[in-house]
């Protein structure tokens, strides 16, 4: 259930999604890499309310391509997540940046947390507001 | 040569250390994990003023440890290194803290960058203020 007045004050979610990936493949000829494709997937899947997917240059995350980083608010935490494949994977990166929107501190609780997002987290940078383990 | 007006306005950097990194070996038997040693002797090297070294819980880069996230203000991308040895890497870290420090993007340029920074860079997050690639 869905609380109205949590959800007014839910933090924006933003989306970062390295277009220029290559996954490891050789610069296509179509000139669409594979990080494109999967931007271009996922801007087609609805999203809810606050949730802001974006083009972004490299993340540095080349071996474990294609990348994406979720992160949003002072509150929460950033993940970056690898591994994604575009042509199988933008339902399920969908559903799981559902999950994490519906967070407060970005953790996604372990038990709805998508298979993938557990096998193929690459990093994770703690909440600005947190000063100490 | 410093510029004592752009000093007075350079953001503050924030050195996060994954305290709790166990570097791929066993729990030791005294308790001091990787991590933390790298963090312990981290605190312990001189750092321009702005800097502030936190210790902090998982940052699941645990393939990669020891880690270390570098951010610091609205405009200036997050980095993720992994691979340190907290035995001979604390000055090498220190060194490259100081140059990231030197910006106002994060971006420390190619050739000063430390080569262990170039190598093992795990992943980088935009800054808050960049909305695209």
């Amino acid at each position: 259930m869905d609380n109205p007045e949590k959800s007014a004050n839910r933090a924006e979610t933003e989306v970062l999604v390295c277009v220029k990936c290559l996954r490891g493949l050789d610069a296509p000829e179509d000139g669409a890499r594979p990080g494109q494709k999967l931007y271009d997937e996922l801007i087609q899947r609805e999203m809810p309310e606050g949730v802001t997917i974006r083009p972004m240059e490299c993340l540095q995350n080349c071996d474990s391509g294609c990348s994406v980083a979720i992160r949003g608010g002072d509150a929460r935490w950033t993940y970056v997540y690898g591994n994604f494949l575009e042509s199988s994977h933008p339902d399920m990166l969908a559903e799981g940046i559902a999950l994490y929107h519906e967070t407060d501190d970005g953790l996604i609780p372990w038990r709805s947390r998508p298979e993938h997002f557990k096998r193929n987290c690459i990093a994770r940078i703690p909440p600005v507001t947190k000063k100490e383990a």
